[in-house]
């Protein structure tokens, strides 16, 4: 069956059916006053707080294959990108509207896959679907908009770094990236998906010496960028001290990757970058906070630009670090 | 010059100075506590308001065509269109965020054209853009989501239509129809845009005698139809008080079209569609409240479906009411 075989509002109704199959997140008792069906979705963010909102797309053949990707797969990955700027904004999420284009002759089995990944991101996120739009299109893509909510000035953002911060990341990097290499060289796959930030993200709007954040979508090394010019400062980072997942270095020489390329370049870890004043807790007592792993990997400096120290090429590390200023 | 001539960051920037030189929309001093440039926008909703949120798309080949259309008109109707919700919700905009999928191989004066479109709306609706996305897709497409704010219950709903009700609508239909007829069949440039029904949604909420309302995007047939579906009511329609602009029934002749067929069915109009409790102002009275036409053209009936009544050609009227019952 496909989507012309059941219309545009045939469509709506059975997408709607798969999103509520997995339950209601509990969010939406508190948050949803009018939820799908009307002109717009009505949300009641707890009293005196700001609303915080972002989108991102996914588009079929720039973000994701069908041949390398299921539609479950692809609902999830969509609605976690988009989390993860609320997580690199340490706020909480609120409820999010799903746009999806799609030609008429896509299986009815993909678009309802599709709903029942963002339908499982959306209760393990406590991020409620509350609105959507349904259109035809040549290939398939996702938009997807979440709302967040905070009190006022309780938010991450990007230009709070000062030199002699330290910076960190959650997680490991460059999985992500190895894993999308591997996809797409043996067209195996791709079982790697974004993880889930928002807990980090409000532990460190918690810290009283907290800096600056943001995700890694870009990279490492382009994102720090974003991070830096954004602050006005520079940094340094200590290649050794950037974490990757065990047996990274090996798996990225099998695929013939640069492993440091590879870590902080490829991007689509969405893992979390940031600053805070020196002083504070250590990485491992920030690890116990956040409910993740965390790595100090270089310091924030008044003097501008990007220096990598201490790779076992000092040739690449040069040429990243000067891809960088370029970018 | 082309998208890829100047790089995301490049179209990004290029985009926000397009935008911003049609100056800031007054509602921005207010709302917006972090606007575009970081990972989420921060915005800040009157004390104790509720938030409304709603996601529209515009797709090039399925909604508009680069040959009849310009990006300045494709970036207006963009944002008018998902303005129109917040209209038919009865609520004052907050905010919008716009995703841009686009070629490569994209005009960059296309992409700036459209930036241009959205700009010159958000200022006159008050609505300012304070973030989005921009990717690569194989063709043109638009997706905006708009916040609004109201306070606690002060918004319409489809579902609060009941028997005896009086059935309303502002402006003129077939309108967007017939344009679009004429554009499509002699190649034109289609003139035609959305209006903006912010300020007459907002006067409706604030009558004592309000009911349900929606805005006329499918069609006056189709979109009554959600409405009595969402009520839970029935409707009957004088044909001949449907309000069609001047010249409109010669008009749609000398295209080969039925001009009720065509104002019932054709859609795009976006004009408020809306149910008030009977024994509230005249038409005349309402139409001064909210600064555009009111048309009486009908009454809610207890009795489910539709019936067409006073039609010249009554085989129409019955074949327009009966696909209406099946849609």
């Amino acid at each position: 069956m496909r989507l012309r075989d059941v219309g545009e509002f045939g469509l709506i109704e059975r997408i709607a059916r798969a999103i509520a199959r997995g339950g209601e997140p509990r969010a939406a008792r508190r948050s949803v006053v009018l939820g799908t069906g009307d002109d717009a979705a009505v949300l009641r963010p707890p009293r005196g707080h700001d609303v915080l909102v972002s989108t991102d797309a996914l588009v079929e053949g720039v973000h994701f294959r069908w041949r390398t990707q299921s539609p479950w797969m692809v609902g999830q990955r969509a609605l976690l990108v988009a989390l993860s700027d609320l997580a690199a904004m340490g706020v909480r999420p609120l409820g999010c509207t799903v746009a999806l284009a799609a030609p008429a002759s896509l299986e009815l089995s993909r678009a309802l896959g599709i709903a029942r990944g963002l339908g499982a991101v959306a209760v393990r996120a406590g991020c409620p679907l509350v609105g959507g739009n349904v259109t035809r299109a040549r290939v398939t893509s996702l938009t997807v908009t979440v709302l967040g909510s905070a009190p006022a000035k309780r938010f991450l953002s990007r230009s709070a770094a000062q030199p002699g911060d330290g910076i960190f990341v959650t997680g490991a990097l460059g999985a992500a990236g190895l894993a999308l290499a591997r996809s797409e060289r043996r067209g195996l796959r791709l079982s790697h998906l974004p993880p889930l930030r928002l807990r980090a993200g409000l532990a460190l709007v918690g810290l009283a010496t907290r800096g600056a954040c943001i995700d890694i979508s870009d990279g490492l090394l382009a994102d720090l960028g974003h991070l830096l010019r954004a602050s006005g400062v520079g940094a340094e980072l200590g290649v050794a001290s950037i974490p990757t997942p065990a047996g990274f270095s090996a798996a990225c020489r099998r695929l013939g990757l640069d492993p440091l390329r590879t870590a902080t370049t490829a991007g689509e870890d969405y893992e979390l970058l940031f600053t805070l004043r020196p002083g504070g807790p250590s990485p491992r007592a920030l690890g116990q906070r956040l409910g993740v792993t965390v790595t100090q990997i270089g310091r924030i400096t008044r003097r501008p630009g990007l220096r990598l120290a201490g790779a076992p090429q000092p040739l690449l590390a040069r040429a990243l670090a000067k891809g960088f200023a370029h970018f």
